[in-house]
């Protein structure tokens, strides 16, 4: 299955109205356990980032954090609102 | 497979001294074929943050972009040097 089939195609049978999406995922593989824990802050300078180029309503934002081992996964899923 | 095995999974088998890895996937379903391209751009930005939080030697990015349909990914796969 592609990355992209596993992103937005669940949410195809689910979705009733079609509507414009944005995943944005953050994945980090450490070495050892120290080092800063930064995905929290570079995910909201990100939204930032995003915010810029679409408009977005906090409602339609969903944010996923997943740790196994020494590997975490921030997933922000963003049902856009139409932009004309 | 879940979604931090398919980023990480397979580069483990290849890596043999372990390095920190960082991936940034951002992943846009449209409605329609009009609107904005806005992933490479938006790509740029995202560095720029990201080279906030860690050092990255531009020879250790590598870009991905791959269009399936309405869907378009974009990939960015950073090996991190040693951060200390």
């Amino acid at each position: 299955m592609s990355l992209l089939t596993m992103l937005f195609g669940e949410k195809k049978k689910s979705a009733s109205v079609a509507k414009e999406r944005l995943s944005l995922i953050i994945a980090r593989e450490r070495v050892g356990e120290d080092g800063p824990d930064f995905l929290p802050q570079l995910r909201d300078e990100l939204m930032q980032v995003i915010s810029k180029y679409v408009k977005i309503d906090q409602e339609d934002v969903k944010f996923n954090l997943q740790k196994q081992g020494n590997m975490e996964m921030l997933e922000v899923n963003i049902v856009l609102p139409d932009q004309h």
